[in-house]
């Protein structure tokens, strides 16, 4: 029986661990659970089942729960979400959306504790000290993403040294089949509409700009202890190749499937072991018919050549890169500025920077704060 | 450094196993070499090469060896063969075509040697054995065939209780795009053109019937211990994905590549590790474009129904289809009967004899003789 913490319960990616935990009754247990906002599904859960500690964001909310689930020992805030990566468990699982997912991972690495890692932003924006720290420690990573999970399971045991190029695969995101030029006056809706996966709005957002592949790509660097120069991207429209391992004896490995996340999230969490499907997500290939391969241009999509420059460089780029993203998304979901000023704040942001090493979390916390700040009116 | 045993030094898969042993001369030493009637061959390797055992077909070949190449100690014939089972080696390949490949591999096993397996008939006809004797003798195969190969990097350290199933891929060979009513008149030479790999030319027949998809699903079977029932076929014109795995967790994994048969000979040469390949054979995914996959038809194609048919009966069935396919291949190259008469011939016989289990390879050697002294005229 796994004992099992997760943060971000209510996003897309918390709900399908949840989905998976209820699969597998005999094999995992939630001893803790964290949400924002949405407390509701929070208290859904904690009504079906006893979790000994859950999380939300706000103290009002806190006090509210703790009256109906007295059994329930309940944290607020960060402070709250750090209390809850000192839980021991078996497996931490780190679904946050954004930069708040940083410490949280920092702390679970001390606390000893194995991570499934779904927030993008603790590997991009703070790889270096988690991968100090995860060395420290002597603790793993098992990714969650889809493009990550791939890769994990094609290299299994292999020595980073057999590794001659990972090759991550991405759908082309919603815009995929339009110009630079026609990208000018594109809409939220349009930007939402993923051609593949049903995912939250930042990252599909993100999918569109390419930043996401961006940020795969320094994930992959850190998960998998290769240079960059080793590491590749292909457009694949169907997303079922969800990345590939060429190995130096030109061997290649890939993993397919649907594009159901739950596929990845079960590998992660069964891992080292696999354990039968219940969900009816079997690929069928006949079904499919053609896999088709075109470039994904560096020219076309400026933030996967962004990602690839500020994750050589190290330092503070990526923490400002992935702060200046997370506030001029936000700011193009609200209606505030157009899809291509994404690009323009993140690269503006990133060039206009004087990059220098970085020492400590609190360092990276304040360089995303400030970061934020000058984002909102960049 | 492997010291290696190589029987079917003059083949087309012996040929290329020479190549990799070529390219890493710091790895591999051949200690042994066998060729059938192609004595300049291996008369043109010692000359270049220390070899100390080595085999030919004919008595006089041997004798006349002999005076060349005093420091070399030579055999010939059947018996020939096995004697060289029996050298002490690192790994033992056993690249030799058709039924004459499945004493030395049994003897090979005894010997307690690893065993890099091209000889389909190994596993076709006499894979019960074959299975019961790497048991008792704790010994391993390692498959050679690409799509063997494929499905034995994909599965690595799995459990078999892992897979759901296998899905072998296949080009469909010379006639894929012709009805069965086109198959009526065509040639050796049209049968020979097969349209991604470059093979000899008994295996090339075997592709455009499709017999040849059929032995490996028998050698899969075998290789893997999975049930038929797990156990796919699946066209696939460009021959880039060599074999896939589905896990039960519905999470597949495939092996890619250039069809060049160098690549599965040193994974099967460097198992465990991977070696630097020296050849110019990477895959290139964007010249590729398309992958596509079809259903391969039964209908179609009926010796690949009848594998599965006689895989499944076991006994001394799939050592008649074999011995019957390989006189009615070597009759159709030789341009006595037309290409569907293949299938007349192996359905034929296959259909006329009444099974029985297998108990012994003396018993399964007479059957095999049987079988082809009526196929002749059948």
């Amino acid at each position: 029986m796994k004992r099992i913490v997760l943060l971000g319960a209510s996003g897309s990616i918390g709900d399908q661990v949840l989905d998976i935990v209820e699969d597998h009754p005999d094999q995992y247990v939630i001893i803790g659970l964290s949400v924002g906002r949405r407390v509701e599904k929070l208290a859904a859960y904690l009504r079906s089942h006893d979790v000994p500690y859950a999380c939300v964001q706000y103290e009002e909310d806190r006090k509210a729960l703790e009256v109906e689930f007295p059994n329930t020992v309940f944290f607020s805030g960060d402070e709250g979400l750090k209390k809850m990566s000192e839980l021991q468990c078996d497996l931490f699982i780190n679904a946050l959306v954004g930069f708040a997912g940083v410490v949280p991972t920092l702390t679970a690495i001390k606390t000893g504790n194995t991570i499934a890692l779904a927030n993008k932003e603790t590997l991009v924006a703070a790889g270096e000290l988690v991968n100090q720290a995860l060395q420290e420690n002597n603790v793993k990573i098992l990714p969650i993403d889809s493009e990550h999970s791939a890769i994990f399971q094609c290299i299994q045991n292999a020595p980073s040294s057999d590794v001659k190029r990972l090759i991550i695969t991405a759908s082309g995101g919603s815009f995929r089949d339009r110009t630079r030029e026609e990208l000018a006056n594109v809409t939220v809706k349009d930007a939402l509409s993923h051609p593949n996966w049903s995912m939250g709005s930042k990252i599909t957002i993100d999918s569109a700009t390419m930043m996401n592949k961006g940020f795969e790509v320094i994930e992959a660097h850190y998960l998998f202890d290769l240079p960059y120069t080793s590491i590749d991207t292909i457009m694949h429209r169907e997303s079922i190749i969800h990345s590939m391992v060429e190995f130096k004896d030109h061997s290649v490995l890939a993993q397919l499937g649907q594009a159901d996340m739950r596929i990845p999230i079960q590998v992660a969490l069964s891992h080292p072991e696999r354990l039968e499907m219940q969900r009816d997500n079997r690929l069928d290939l006949l079904k499919v018919g053609t896999l088709h391969f075109e470039e994904l241009s560096h020219e076309r999509y400026p933030l996967l050549a962004l990602a690839y420059r500020v994750g050589k460089a190290k330092g503070a780029l990526p923490c400002v890169m992935n702060a200046a993203n997370e506030v001029a998304v936000s700011r193009f979901l609200k209606g505030e500025i157009s899809f291509l000023d994404i690009e323009r704040i993140v690269i503006g942001m990133v060039d206009a920077y004087e990059n220098h090493p970085i020492t400590s979390v609190d360092q990276l916390i304040q360089i995303d704060q400030e970061t934020r700040e000058k984002a909102l009116l960049f």
